[in-house]
């Protein structure tokens, strides 16, 4: 089963207290697509400007990920400068040029249109919408947005959630959106909204997947050195996804699974600059590391007094 | 198997979002003890001064708490006042009075020498290391400390760190005394100067337990209310240390399972005001919320594609 993802596709440069990259592969679209291809092929809707390096896409392409819905347009493509400081929780963002995705129209290719598993990553909510106009009843449909949405869209976002079986956003975001500090109140007023599924990422400190009977707590992997935090959550994303497009399966138990799987991809995001971690890995340590999130929360119950 | 505490008896005043409590039972070892005493007998060392309500500490002794090393002394009480603001996530001391702790020299009873397991609670180092002269080769020592001790006792600190087979500290502490802000880099810096065992409370974002060999993660308890956080770790330490003394098993496995209790023994404390939170339960409430932990982390491992 295929996963159709519409984000951006730009080109980061950062700063972290280990290095800095300039002008590498960045946006939610390539982040989350360089994570689903480890599952699943991908299908990829976004828009670069005719300065884009597309070559180095061509490593996405050859796992899986089809580019034929990446238009190139006339101008400048999107470019972000962000730099991290000493504990790495949150970015600082020291330039954002939307460049050709200020005026990015998504068109989903027609043989996109029937994908099963669709990823709207982080855009304006009102492109969001246009994307679900243009899709043919997918099996699942899930949707990230951030803090200047929330602010500037309020409505179309409201609206979108009517559309989405799942959102994830981090615990910011969702105290933002829902004005609770509490997260599980939190969870629950976006649950009354549309989604069935409500993923409210963490960052360092794990994610939580909400549905209105149950609750799924999933940790970041503690690593000894977190390199480059951008992408953790579109990686996450991708993970997630990828492995329901590949299994194909919306039991809340394959959910669960999904999320560790995201996890395991958030945790080798941030191993390296930009998709590096990403395309680093394979099946095999892919499984190794979802090993490791089983021993690192594993207790024995069975034995408990 | 019974476990010897010495801590802080004290009166706190404590204001959150949600009301306001005056003069009510507070210190390390009061919520240590309230605790622990769910699991299995405690002996707690401490003072108090002469206008102490000693006859409040009755419920605590009818549930197996020997307050025999709890000494009055002429003078007052140990008093502090802080606040919580919205988010609860730290608290704003708004007054300490030390009053008769500050001239505090624990001396243990002769009956409570052979204590098997000893919890240092969070006091000067200079006076943990005054108890571990007067104790028996207990099997298990563990200890807590603060931003205060880190700053001005570190000699003594370390000299404890050697002494003690396992250390509860907050992420912030645990970045203050080892100079990392990695918690790997962390845990792996306290395990090299003597505890076998080290335990990372990250408050609302869970605990991890450090070994050598083996790292194991327990979220907090997802509540829809916190009421005030208040005595949260030292209800983890209690229900860690009680559910150890109990068992009487130091094993990696049960080991995880004594985290998964302090766990829930933390998410009661944070429910009420003062000890309310931890009176309040019985082995059956507390055997469900450890079931709900389990239910939070499961994943069906043998189902991964």
């Amino acid at each position: 089963m295929s996963v159709l993802v519409v984000g951006s596709v730009a080109l980061d440069s950062v700063e972290t207290p280990f290095g800095k990259a300039d002008e590498v592969l960045g946006g939610s679209g390539t982040f989350f697509s360089a994570s689903a291809c480890h599952q699943t092929p991908v299908q990829l809707v976004g828009v670069v400007g005719d300065d884009y390096p597309r070559e180095k896409l061509q490593p996405l392409a050859d796992r899986g990920v089809d580019l034929a819905g990446l238009e190139t347009a006339a101008g400048a493509s999107f470019r972000w400068r962000g730099r991290y400081r000493h504990d790495l929780n949150s970015a600082e963002t020291l330039e954002t040029h939307l460049g050709v995705f200020s005026n990015f129209r998504p068109k989903i290719p027609e043989a996109f249109r029937s994908a099963p598993y669709v990823f709207l990553a982080n855009i304006d909510p009102r492109l969001q919408l246009e994307v679900l106009d243009q899709v043919e009843r997918p099996r699942l449909v899930a949707c990230d947005t951030m803090n200047f949405w929330i602010e500037s869209r309020r409505p179309e976002l409201l609206e979108l959630l009517g559309r989405v079986d799942l959102i994830t956003l981090n615990d910011a975001e969702a105290r933002q959106l829902t004005e609770r500090a509490n997260l599980v109140q939190a969870a629950r007023w976006i649950l009354e909204r549309g989604p069935k599924h409500v993923v409210i990422k963490k960052g360092e400190h794990g994610a939580f997947m909400f549905t209105k009977d149950t609750v799924f707590f999933a940790p970041a992997y503690p690593l000894e050195s977190v390199f480059d935090p951008t992408g953790a959550g579109d990686a996450f994303a991708g993970g997630f996804m990828g492995y329901l497009a590949r299994t194909d399966d919306l039991s809340e138990a394959n959910l669960r699974r999904a999320v560790i799987y995201g996890s395991a991809m958030g945790s080798f995001a941030v191993e390296q600059f930009s998709i590096g971690g990403l395309m680093d890995v394979d099946a095999e340590k892919i499984r190794a590391r979802v090993d490791e999130f089983r021993r690192l929360v594993a207790f024995d119950e069975e034995l408990l007094a």
